[in-house]
């Protein structure tokens, strides 16, 4: 029997909210064996005083060993098995930028390049040109019209853009138009299948077209497009869980990813501060607030141990605003490690701290690696995270008699 | 490769006996956070020395979050993946009441309900008639003859009753009868393919007669049906594991669990005094005993703390009594927890203690939740059991060369 379908069969409906923190990247390193992580240097007694009640674990993001992306990272969190359920890297991107992708959009990721007078590549990346030369060239492509579909035209970074094509009849399976590699001419499209030829059609006029456009730009005067993807078909919270649910993010990438499974995007907050005023505003409306703090991720990636052992306290210190609107079910993890050890997204599974009255507790007397390690929810994927979150707040029914 | 087909190559035979005692819903809660589970509470000397000389862990049911019935519960601790083998609830409902189904067998549960003059529903549980009416109207439905196949009604409960129509070509995908509303009549049974479309047939024509039966009846004057289910394809212990297997169950839905996976039953034992009898007087003649303790999740239900620690007092003090037949390996767990706390069957993880002479020991000095955690076996799903009982008495060989 699918999993999906087991889950939905069981779900009931009552009024306990769940909450999920997600501190990006939370898990991480010591510096020195023997040593602490970044989470357990930190001073943390208002998480300490949870993981008391609560119980602890350690999620694997994917699989052990695994290294995940931001994308595979959030859905193991939200219940989808990222290995079952994969996002597209054009879809990924645009999703990341904010893009909301609709049920007919196929999105690529676009490079512009330099070509020459034969129309090979001379720089896949057209000297990478500045964001702001990006977003006057994207100007210019906005102009292109094609039969049959709506085009979006989005700048990213540098010389990097999405390109999206909405319309009935599109299909995915289209190869890469850059070759990877210089003195060659980017590639043709081609389809995989009916739908995907019509789309590789519409993908070579807008390539014609665009090279007309930027014939006498001096060095983004070509395009490659790469990574088609179509909108991933994820069953939605309401669908799945039946929970209303609602997404408070400051950055565009967990905006995005919150919308791909439906959950409603709450404001425009641009700090934790915005992000639980929005949580108070908003607490009768939802069954489920997924909130995400980017600052441990990055802080990771800088390799900056102290930042992101602040930027943990500055989360713990914030903790009592939440606990205060008295959550059903909280849980406070991480979508992967980001050790400031190896400044990059880890494999290592991440600290789990559960909350609820129907906990069972454990010995573990702070939130930290190691005392997750003798935590009661011992390592498991995070795709069982949300299951057990339900079954906490009481949502979910019995299998079989 | 099927995950049974790896372990029937494995199996070997030899004279070593395994014991598998299921305290039903052994797992528990603290009361208070950082209190002690019913398990930690009772005093347990016996499991306690076991625990210190054999190895202790944790057994997930079915998934995490998950919190099983009794079938699925008692299938994983079986060894069948209770996502995969499902048991329909008629085919459940047969079982609970010790209905052998044998393999042409498609059972569906009844409800007598009450009709007005126009055959509308009126009361769906026909006033929750007590158990002896439905005794004395299952009798008259006994009358009931149909071409080709056998029939056999058996009163369970107040208004229910089981139905089973034995016969060569029927099949189980005919949709309930039963509307779920009232001041409707109750639906036509319709099969979803030609053998199920022949029993549809047959169970429409069992509904005639029975109105007929049942017309002067003051409220129990109809009948609906659903749940409709073939014996689930189960492969046997024998086939399996190569093991002749017994069960000693007091209640009539483990007795009937246990013959479904082929193990024999045996007596009809009233207590656990009973039981150990039994045991001892069969302890020659099996390689397998399955032992059924009902009364650590009676009062879990019941929500009694103090009795539950009894309960399990009591099985602690008749410990000794089995340990002196010297089998192999004995197993000690639940097939869920059913925590006081909750007064319910629920998804915490169930302490398992394995012993034999081949354990690995581990740091556990007592048996009980917290202690479990730090355990040699882990957190594991209850599908592993089985071969870890096989393999700690040297009933499996080695996996490739």
């Amino acid at each position: 029997m699918d999993w999906h379908d087991v889950l939905k069969s069981l779900v009931e409906k009552n009024d306990r909210k769940i909450l999920l923190l997600v501190a990006d990247g939370l898990g991480g390193l010591p510096l020195e064996p023997g040593g602490k992580t970044e989470l357990e240097t930190a001073r943390t007694p208002n998480l300490d005083r949870l993981a008391q009640e609560g119980t602890l674990g350690m999620s694997i993001p994917v699989k052990p060993g695994i290294t995940p992306g931001s994308g595979p990272g959030h859905l193991g969190l939200f219940g989808y098995d990222p290995l079952r359920f994969l996002i597209g890297r054009g879809a990924l991107e645009a999703t990341g930028i904010g893009f909301h992708l609709e049920e007919h959009d196929v999105a690529a990721r676009g490079n512009f390049c330099t070509l020459d007078a034969q129309g090979n590549i001379t720089d896949r990346r057209a000297g990478r040109i500045p964001t702001e030369e990006c977003v006057r060239l994207v100007e210019k492509l906005r102009t292109i019209r094609l039969p049959g579909v709506e085009l979006f035209v989005e700048p990213v970074r540098e010389h990097r853009f999405v390109l999206v094509l909405r319309g009935e009849g599109l299909g995915d399976a289209v190869n890469d138009t850059d070759p990877q590699a210089t003195g060659v001419p980017p590639l043709e499209a081609r389809g995989a299948d009916p739908p995907s030829q019509r789309t590789a059609e519409l993908v070579n006029q807008f390539v014609a077209q665009a090279r007309q456009l930027l014939a006498e730009e001096p060095q983004a005067n070509g395009l490659t497009l790469r990574g088609f993807s179509a909108r991933p078909k994820l069953p939605s919270y309401e669908e799945l869980y039946g929970l209303r649910a609602a997404a408070i993010a400051v950055y565009p990438m967990y905006r995005g990813l919150a919308r791909l499974v439906g959950m409603e995007l709450l404001g425009q907050p641009q700090s934790l501060e915005d992000q639980l005023k929005l949580l108070r505003e908003n607490w009768d409306r939802y069954d489920f607030f997924f909130i995400h703090y980017k600052y441990t991720d990055s802080t990771g990636e800088d390799g900056n141990f102290q930042a992101k052992v602040q930027k943990i306290e500055e989360l713990d210190a914030a903790l009592p605003q939440i606990t205060a609107l008295e959550p059903a079910v909280l849980i406070v993890t991480g979508d992967h490690s980001t050790p400031c050890k190896l400044r990059s997204h880890s494999w290592h599974p991440v600290p789990v701290l559960l909350w609820a009255d129907s906990c069972r507790t454990d010995p573990c007397q702070s939130f930290g690696e190691t005392e997750a390690l003798r935590g009661g929810l011992g390592q498991f994927e995070a795709q069982y995270l949300m299951p057990l979150a339900l079954a906490h707040a009481g949502r979910l029914g019995k299998y079989g008699a």
